[in-house]
């Protein structure tokens, strides 16, 4: 990676941190000034950066000339890094709209796919998920089964105690999601006796669906590694 | 998988899917039509592609003649067909019901289990896990041993400070569980010196106990795996 | 295992079975009667196979005659079986406190450890983790320095803002322990910024925390299996 | 390690325990005057053996005579070992600021880092991560994408809805971050439909998170087992 692209790197990082960090109320009290200046000082530079691009990218000769030129634009990451300009302008139109203007400006955070580009690793590692695809689709198979099992169980049990909490499949879905997977924030917890149950066994049954694509992974990775020696 | 498999199994998802939305009361009260119609049109469609199974059938010399569709009615998965449409029909003497109306009307998801006919898979999934059953059961034994020494430790620290909380077993047991999968839904909470020393040992526990099966599955999977080359 | 012994083992789990529910006082407020009954017959049972292990062990010359018998009963295993039924007959002596009695009766289930003996798979369980015991020290040894780190930092950036919950290190090694194991129970909860950043680097390291020894497992057992073959 | 290394490695475990329960207040109301003996206690051990030290080093060459003895006092480790027993007398200056002062004497836990000049086994775990680094850095970039693309879908759907809770991107990024590593403390919870189908989503990716570096680690300490056979 040559040293222009990892500085452009380190500024498309800051730009997004900086579109992170003024979605905050509390900071942009703090100083109302300073986000819309750094982004413009962000845009100019990453109008730079583009214009700087189109003109080296003569040196390919695929696109040469004007009508080369008018190719790279329409190529894909040229349109990835324009779609990250555009919302800067587009904000001006909306001004009296906060909300809007400021998932405009997340927008930006478009150029971090931009970060993929100079990264071949991400293909190897869908490979070797890809290799063992069809264990992985079974274990999601064998996941959301036993999703629909646990809320459905969960729903015969709970519904009646607590209706406002578990009375629909769809609320209880929510529940089995954050047990499964062992989160637990416990905005919803069984209180009936036979809920307790059920969703002692949901827990237990969370850590075989942890478990199952770790073991995979765990399987592919060692496979991929002795490939390589 | 012919085309008219995969055009059935997206209709069983697509009923499930409605099935379950349909419990909902907020869904329900935005239009109480819709749900009704639709469960109409999924039982029609149903109904005739029972019907169409039952006449094509006979192409299989073991079903052939009445007496050989008799015998496919009552087969396993005609059976389950079966019990799947019913319940719509059940539906309109309960009428008056509506928990039980739902419940019955969920019975559709019953055709879900008859995804499972498509798919090997899961037969190679439930040897490789046969083959190492004997250390996913001593695992389960250590986990069920630690759950009921860290539910005593608990019971025994937390009791007289809180009865009503870890004031049985029973009780301390769901506790346990939440913590040993590391849940944690916060609905019980030990707040003795003591029960927080133990409570913190369980959770370390609970570590161990996801980190055993996946362990194991993990080194039944590269065995497979390595087994296949 | 001899059919006497499978039946001996369930009786066991029968009888801790209902030592544990005799905690909840909802199931005894149900039948008053019902507990004392169970617990008596239990005891009866259970100083009948006690006295019938006494004669039988006579065929061993090692307990023949009366003296070899009184071997017997000082030994390990005729101790647990002992221990496990004297609470009962002490459990008159405070028939006046409800919690002490509770407890005694709980020693019934000393009797599971029992179960051990007819198991002889701990032992090759435990070898294994002994021959990676130096990278599970290894693991903890880090899991207990990230531990003691999280807790000062939290120390340091929440104990100002919440004085009453994190006001001191010990109290905060407790949401430690949560955090690090994933737990997360909810009940302390960082508000202030630098707690938040603290908290998900905490977050972050109990993934590494719980990969160590999941990783390490996974690798011993893997090398065991293809041992075995 | 010789029997003298052992027993300061017991007293600064001992120390450090003590310095952790001084910041309680609770233990510090029970007995007053506890907590400063034994740091006196402590400290007084730990001038001696720093002075033991600096007189038994001269026996290497390369700290022979009065230039070598300075020579080792400005060494890492003797830094360390002179920077845990300097905070003791600090603290007679700012003996009106509790906290400060505690933070002082917590400083003798710098001396836990001196454990680690007993271990070479630190140096083995840091090379199995380093050769599988890229691999690691991968995950963790993996799951940096994942944190943000999270964070912004939750935003979207749930800042309306909880202006306060989910009112900007670092504060999702809080429930993110607690999502992911299946923590889940339910400080922050989403309610819209919308939102509770992309935190579910989150959480699930979360198991990913999880496998990534747990199934690296157990193939890169598979590979090193194997290696030492």
């Amino acid at each position: 990676m040559s040293t222009i692209n990892r500085v452009v790197c380190v500024l498309i990082l800051l730009a997004s941190l900086v579109a992170i960090l003024e979605t905050e109320p509390m900071l942009r009290a703090l100083s109302p000034r300073l986000f819309p200046t750094l982004e413009t000082v962000f845009v100019v530079i990453f109008i730079g950066e583009y214009l700087l691009r189109l003109y080296v990218v003569g040196e390919d000769p695929r696109y040469r000339g004007i009508k080369g030129r008018l190719r790279y634009v329409f190529s894909f990451w040229a349109m990835v890094d324009l779609l990250a300009i555009l919302p800067y302008f587009l904000g001006f139109m909306v001004q009296n709209n906060g909300f809007l203007l400021r998932m405009l400006r997340l927008a930006l955070m478009l150029r971090l796919t931009r970060l993929g580009r100079f990264s071949q690793a991400w293909v190897a590692l869908a490979e070797a998920l890809k290799s063992r695809s069809h264990e992985l689709w079974l274990s999601a198979g064998l996941a959301m089964l036993l999703l629909l099992l646990s809320s459905f169980c969960l729903y015969l049990a709970e519904a009646p105690a607590q209706p406002e909490v578990f009375g629909s499949l769809p609320r209880v879905l929510w529940w089995s999601v954050t047990t499964l997977t062992t989160v637990g924030y416990g905005d919803m917890v069984p209180i009936t006796g036979l809920g307790k149950f059920f969703a002692g066994l949901t827990a237990v049954a969370g850590i075989g669906i942890i478990a199952m694509p770790t073991g995979i992974l765990a399987a592919v990775l060692s496979d991929a590694f002795q490939k390589n020696r």
